[in-house]
């Protein structure tokens, strides 16, 4: 893409000015018009070490009201998310719904620093291995969710590189090579105007373009940064109201009843319980430990029928453990907040860091089971939904996150006494609800959607366990005897 | 406070088991109504190294509703904010309104550390200097506002000690010590022993008391810290009952009337202006990139009258900057999640990390302009908010925070003048809302409140900068020709 760029291209000053300040009216226009639709928006500044985008960036902000973005940079997020998957940094600073994030260096920069030979090698043990399919898949989670991705690229010539080179070594002096770490890029022009070309091939998609402009004109750059902007959103605002026309038709998968195959009447007397039960605990403490020192995180997450008993094995699996290492997040209806951003979001922010645990105390799995049943999500929205789970998952996994996915399975019957049992004790009456008899009377269509789930969402790296959960005891045990396998084939193969 | 602690209590097995049922239901009562109160909640695990606070937190924690607690170490979060002041974390893992946070190893932490000699060294250089004053400031300023802190301390004996270290060996290996660094401990139980006496007698305070346990028995231990959550609930719901009743009487100290005295006439013209700008910008811009060399950060602080040109000072201040090294961060009315927190909360999440610049666009001030003039706040809660401003603005100061505060000064009828601009622009329509006029019919009261503000928050530390804003020329220049002299000032001293 890069050689179809004629890096002439100039502007006068005073036209300039004046094109500048029409362009920045409009974009004000159009940022208030983005919030009120409550449209997210991502604009990425990438391009050659020495183009000078901090430049183009600024002047860009000084035409938007700074209530409405938030500027990052790849740089300087990942640091603080080292122990993280990937995409972790990113994931957290999404924009909310009508607001913009500006990135200076974004997830190209990362996966960029590897193709290039000489620095691949001080980072590889650090970091995850990142592949460009990741980066089109991230995009296209957030694009599917009704983000707008506005790709720039600020192109310029190995000669116009070397003279803003010795411009910027003039204002801040020789050292802001060393802070910037910028160095290696001019004497590699070749290689990394390959390496951008590899990236442009692999990443150009319809859903979130490359712009690759020429910015040896700093003023000629900033008026084409504009117009890219404007032909995005008005792109987006079309196509919006296309897929607002368009009706989505959901095709059932032939999914066989998991369910109803489970075993309900297994069961564990009170004695081999309590004698089970402190055998694991003690063994999860040191497992605990053990992962600590490895620098190996997990996610166990808990799904199943309400009074399926996900708190009470929850807190058998968590009593021995050290509480500095571990957290429990209880997962309810989004908050205010948690409703401007993807729904994955929020569970991005809870992930373990290397070498500690995160218990889910229903998941991201509601998507797919309360928000599905509800209504709340569209049929779009949920059947996207095991993809993208999936895919999220596999990316966990690959960081070297351990993933227990519990379903607990009790039948009808034994709901109901549990539901009766907390009516009538009054240190229990808090935990049912009106909402809870309503859930009950859609058993059925939550048995589809829990089949549905346990089928599409089972895979090698993040496997279902379905729990017979009629005895609390039984449960407990399969839940504490999978969770210490997990931990110790892990271990045993780290 | 330890030598009169009875290391000797113990409790039998059944009987504990009983009592915990009981406790762990009324603790259950307790937090539901907490919650309902909205009261946030605090409780701080002391003690020493070896008594096994993290096996009594969690039998805690099973007694607790997971969905409302979060537990912390100051270990832990600490070095996620080594770059910010000491309070930043604890500051950022307050609990929201009727929720517990519980600290296995809190704010006391990192300042026992350092009492003890041999530690104190290797951190000396990275670590604020931090007083048990400053402390109690922090314990004062979360009680003031509602929240009850619980500071618990776990007491043993030096053979005890050894017992349990050497207990804890037995499970973890020899490396837990190195993980934990715990290893100094037991070799110093006598200099740790005046060191917590030291502890006691300067932070033993009525807001927030200690409580010595014995936890040489550890099911005695967890029973008393029940008992000890239990009466200090009770007093304080029986002393928010009485602080309800007490009728508070303000009495106005004499402030001179400072804005008054601002000669509004000043101005300079366009030619000018164009020329000093481009040089203070300029000059900036290095300023920037040497603040960043030599980490020091700096925050600077925009009020001032609605269409006072804020906005505008603040986009020449930043157009030259690296946008990568500083943030605006423009403050409203709080949202639903800000509003479950004190109102300093949200501030302290700003804070630029060493070497970099945060641009707040009104602030912490509206608790004393805005909240107090409508009302949004209570006489006390705004009286009580100078202090804790100028406070919370020395411990940035002491941290090496630059402080640069301008009140952007304009009169009457350039007001009405800029509010009939832009309702007859229809690209500026926008900023001028129905609250704009409603605020100009408070112009006395907010001059009251500015007034009061300027001279009781302005300090050797943080100097509020009244800006002559009639002329937008002249209060850019003064703007910007402050902040270049407070940046150069503290390079030179650097």
């Amino acid at each position: 893409m890069l050689n179809n760029v004629d890096l002439s291209m100039t502007i006068d000053k005073d036209d300039y000015e004046k094109q500048f300040e029409i362009y920045a009216d409009k974009l004000g226009y159009l940022q208030r018009k983005l919030r009120d639709l409550e449209i997210p928006v991502i604009i990425l500044f990438e391009g050659w070490h020495g183009s000078l985008r901090g430049t183009l960036v600024n002047r860009l902000l000084s035409a938007l009201d700074p209530r409405g973005f938030r500027v990052h940079s790849a740089a300087k997020s990942t640091c603080n998310y080292k122990d993280k998957p990937y995409f972790a940094p990113f994931w957290s600073e999404l924009p909310p719904k009508g607001a913009f994030s500006i990135y200076n260096g974004s997830w190209y920069y990362r996966k960029l620093e590897n193709e290039v030979s000489d620095q691949s090698e001080k980072n590889k043990e650090k970091e995850d291995r990142i592949y460009y399919e990741d980066i089109n898949t991230f995009e296209r989670q957030l694009t599917d969710d009704g983000y707008l991705i506005v790709k720039l690229f600020m192109h310029i010539s190995h000669q116009k590189q070397k003279k803003n080179w010795e411009k910027l070594e003039k204002i801040y002096g020789k050292e802001w090579h060393k802070i910037t770490s910028d160095e290696e890029e001019p004497r590699a022009y070749d290689e990394y105007y390959s390496v951008y070309e590899k990236m442009f091939d692999a990443t150009d998609k319809n859903n979130a373009a490359w712009h690759v402009l020429p910015a040896e004109d700093l003023r000629y750059a900033e008026l084409e940064i504009f117009e890219v902007l404007f032909a995005e959103i008005e792109s987006y605002l079309s196509r919006k109201e296309q897929a607002a026309k368009k009706l989505y038709v959901h095709s059932a998968p032939d999914v066989p009843n998991i369910l109803n195959s489970v075993n309900l009447s297994v069961k564990v007397d009170k004695e081999n319980y309590k004698e089970e039960l402190k055998k694991y605990q003690k063994r999860l403490r040191t497992l605990q430990f053990d992962l600590y020192k490895h620098r190996i995180p997990a996610v166990v997450v808990f799904e199943g029928w309400d009074a399926s008993g996900k708190g009470g094995a929850i807190q058998r699996l968590t009593s021995f453990l050290d509480p500095l290492g571990y957290q429990v997040i209880p997962v309810g209806v989004p908050n205010v907040v948690e409703k401007q951003y993807h729904y994955l979001w929020r569970f991005w922010q809870h992930l373990p860091k290397n070498g500690e645990i995160t218990i889910f105390d229903r998941s991201w799995y509601g998507r797919v089971l309360v928000e599905r049943v509800e209504g709340f999500a569209t049929a779009n929205e949920w059947q996207r939904a095991y993809r993208e789970i999936n895919e999220t998952e596999e990316q966990w996994a690959r960081h070297g996150i351990l993933l227990a996915k519990f379903w607990l399975q009790i039948d009808k019957d034994i709901q109901y006494e549990r539901f009766q049992e907390r009516e009538n004790n009054p240190d229990k009456e808090w935990k049912i609800t009106d909402e809870d008899w309503r859930n009950r009377e859609k058993w059925d269509k939550y048995e589809i959607a829990v089949n549905e789930m346990l089928y599409r969402t089972s895979t090698d790296y993040a496997p279902w366990t379905v729990v017979e959960a009629n005895s609390k005891y039984y449960a407990r045990l399969k839940v504490l005897a999978t969770v210490v396998d997990l931990f110790e084939r892990a271990l045993k193969n780290n």
